[in-house]
């Protein structure tokens, strides 16, 4: 299990694989996951502008859905829709859940949605189950960067079938992005329209190349994961409540060290 | 169906209905819910203090339980577990699902836990599923007003089992609750802790009876609902994401002056 979240881990998943007929998934029935999101937004890995103050550094809402390949959250050089515009740049879930919901209903192309709570500093963690289908085995989430202009850390379209059978983990690290509708430079910019939208993009240590964006680190070759998901597939006989949890420290921050 | 929602909603649910023997539930089968939050914070309803900056009236993430009487989540008069503290204080959620986690574990008192996104003004609504179990037949749950000192809106112990079947819909009106744990008396006080701890107690327009307080308007006789919650129940055919959903409005706000 170590090996292959380690494994995972290294290969560093990228959030755009491509998703193609090479998909196709055989395992039977349902399954269900556990998925932990851990905020990693310390003030000793990213010292540039860390926000301290109204409000200070912390994580909206996650919101996620398992789906097939004819639907797309977000993805990385695509325009953002407008429900993810609304999430990145304000934490509101309402459109992107119309959204969720219209895939659903018009092309079949969604299984499930899920959220977990907000996450109220930049270190913590939040949790909640999830459920993919053979027909719907791709997980993306967004969680929004709060304070930031649109920026958020996600997962797109992430395949948790593995031709006949379910993962049983999968850890990701995960790195900033902008939504490409806000032209906000740092955390705490005023609020400022991006005209004509742009495609979504991984902020890096080096791009936006400009010494004011707060992730600007000229002298780090990759900026530090800001936040990590990992996801455990339940044994059957672990579905409920209870299992799931089992293992995590009593503080949303203490499994940090021992993650990472 | 309208009639009974407006009969749940005349008799007007107080949060601390007694569960006792008279609620066994013979009800076959699972049951599933959708859950929607609408909050009713206008400035309109609310002018006094009405938060518009840093940060502007909203709600938190949903956070809730489906449960067996032998679990509390929150009781009015009673003392506010940590975990119902740290989430009224700061929306965070960790330390209550632990809690929830370990009654789950320990006494088998606990179904499942649910989490809406949080709404990022006063008015607008969330949504989410959630199950319930003949054995754990009850709903409880916490939204934090943001900004305030420890303030929430929540249902305590909602009984969805009527004798031998499911309720179609209940709707029910919600007002402030205080948590007792922080003495702040407007939106935006400073954190003050309330040494020793209160108890949970509804916040009226007349008590606390202060003039500073930001829900004492001596002219009401009572407070206008800040939010209301309805669950509806769904039939096995809308079991999956879309059906839920249908007829929603296209934005999260749409939907308050067709219900109230």
């Amino acid at each position: 299990k170590v090996i292959w979240t380690v494994l995972v881990t290294i290969l560093g998943y990228a959030s755009s694989l491509p998703v193609g007929d090479e998909s196709i998934c055989t395992a039977e029935e349902l399954a269900k996951y556990r998925i932990i999101f851990i905020g990693k937004w310390s003030q000793t890995a990213f010292p540039k502008q860390y926000p301290l103050y109204r409000p200070p550094a912390q994580w909206s809402s996650l919101l996620g859905v398992t789906h097939s390949s004819d639907y797309s959250m977000w993805k990385k050089n695509e325009y953002a829709s407008n429900g993810v515009r609304d999430f990145a740049e304000k934490g509101e879930a309402w459109v992107l859940m119309k959204e969720i919901e219209e895939a659903g209903e018009k092309i079949q192309s969604v299984h499930g949605i899920f959220s977990a709570p907000a996450i109220t500093s930049g270190t913590g963690q939040t949790s909640t189950e999830l459920e993919v289908h053979p027909r719907h085995p791709l997980v993306s989430f967004v969680v929004r960067i709060v304070p930031s202009p649109d920026w958020f850390v996600g997962i797109d379209s992430l395949n948790l079938c593995e031709g006949d059978r379910w993962m049983d983990e999968v850890s990701v690290d995960l790195y900033p992005y902008d939504a490409g509708t806000d032209s906000g430079f740092t955390f705490s910019s005023p609020n400022f329209a991006t005209i004509p939208q742009e495609t979504v993009q991984e902020i890096t240590c080096s791009s936006p190349s400009h010494p004011a964006n707060s992730f600007y680190y000229p002298k780090l070759k990759i900026l530090p994961p800001i936040a990590q998901v990992t996801m455990v597939k339940l044994k059957k006989s672990q579905l409920g409540l209870s299992a799931p949890f089992i293992n995590l420290p009593a503080k949303s921050n203490e499994i940090i060290d021992s993650v990472s």
